[in-house]
């Protein structure tokens, strides 16, 4: 099969998936580990042969789960968008499914034309484990107040620079301020679910909010301290990095 | 150590447990198979030593999960009931948890002594798979009418000679008979969810209840044809059985 080059008129595609996380490595293609956009590639390779131009809406880390996730791809094979989603679902395994493919404008890209996303990080608060959340919430075994952190949590809302909420040593270049437009914690039953929303995110940024909001419920940090934390501009002063396995890219915009 | 003799002054326990069932050849230990119980065993080994009669409320099969499940046994070991669950709950496995442990009176047995159980069988009614449902509810693509389905599975309901929804070479001796309190089908989105109630279970009764609906909803068996099934007494007038990864024992009455 010969190359696609720029000059082909090719179809631009907006391909929407869904993955469990727990065996896969991330989203991102790498050596010496599966990783979902491998497993994605080689099911689109053996539908359409070639393609271009294939872009995650984001890095995801390892465990870390996607009740959707938007890839865009450049292919010249004919096959219609909604047949394009079947036979996907052919190809990939059970752990990831395709839940809608569409045409979109030849210079629209996943991951730069991304207006927002929304997270959900999932735990499972009590003394005993749920044997069906094993790699799909936290286990947290200490009380949660939720009317607590919600509260606190709102501290994280607005335009603030989240140096302090990203992994140092994978700190972006340049702008780190996001606009975060809202943050709740909810309890239903055992299940504590946290929603976080933000026009974007720097690496690592919820887990760091999740796992300071939980440092906050064991008194190791101030209820008050986040517009400080946020202040001081340093990793050093929010919280833990909360595990991936309760994290899930929940909702991706354009 | 020395073997508990019948002699001993002996508590007898019950201990009430959950279990993601994946990974689970059933319930009941055998050779070259890892089970439930054999991972239960081998946790309450370590930490009462030697127990006696140790024994399931039932037989599970392969893959088939529990929301309750509960064993009854003997021990000579003082420990609390109430620090057995988290002694316990620190030796199982993820796959496993203890959920509770009470004295009760030395001739109880877990089996014997059950007065119904209820079960649920997941099905998630979608062309495109739940890649968090791999393993935890069967996967069926047709549409289903649930209204029409709920009707139909009320002839269960009541007390019937349910040989024709045995399978065959695992007859059990004697009385056949079951009450079915109740059976519903209900549904919550792309999830349909089956619950079935009654004093007791044939093997794999549950699960070919449960195939012969789906029969029933692809037109190949009539919708009111169970009450003719039961009265034939001939697993071949039944439908398929079901797979096991749809079905959750959910409680256990005493």
């Amino acid at each position: 099969m010969q190359h696609l080059s720029c000059s082909d008129n090719l179809r631009n595609l907006l391909i929407t998936i869904q993955y469990d996380g727990r065996e896969y490595h991330g989203w991102q293609i790498q050596e010496n580990a599966l990783t979902v956009q491998e497993v994605f590639q080689e099911a689109l390779r053996r539908i359409v042969g070639e393609f271009r131009d294939l872009k995650g809406c984001s890095r995801t880390d390892s465990g870390v789960h996607a009740n959707m996730y938007c890839v865009s791809v450049k292919i010249a094979h004919p096959i219609p968008a909604e047949r394009l989603i079947s036979a996907l679902n052919s190809y990939l395994p059970d752990t990831v499914a395709c839940l809608d493919c569409r045409e979109v404008a030849p210079d629209f890209h996943a991951r730069y034309d991304c207006k927002g996303k929304r997270y959900v990080y999932k735990i499972w608060n009590s003394a005993v484990r749920n044997p069906f959340l094993n790699g799909y919430a936290l286990k947290y075994r200490y009380p949660l107040d939720v009317d607590m952190l919600n509260k606190a949590a709102q501290a994280y809302v607005g335009s603030h620079n989240f140096e302090s909420f990203c992994t140092a040593d994978k700190r972006e270049k340049g702008d780190m301020v996001r606009n975060v437009k809202m943050f709740s914690v909810e309890r239903e039953g055992k299940l504590v679910t946290m929603t976080v929303e933000a026009d974007g995110f720097l690496y690592n940024m919820v887990r760091i909010m999740v796992g300071t909001l939980l440092e906050i419920s064991q008194g190791r940090i101030a209820e008050d301290a986040i517009p400080d934390i946020l202040e001081k501009k340093d990793r050093a002063a929010a919280g833990v990095t909360a595990q991936a396995c309760g994290l899930y890219l929940d909702k991706v915009f354009y």
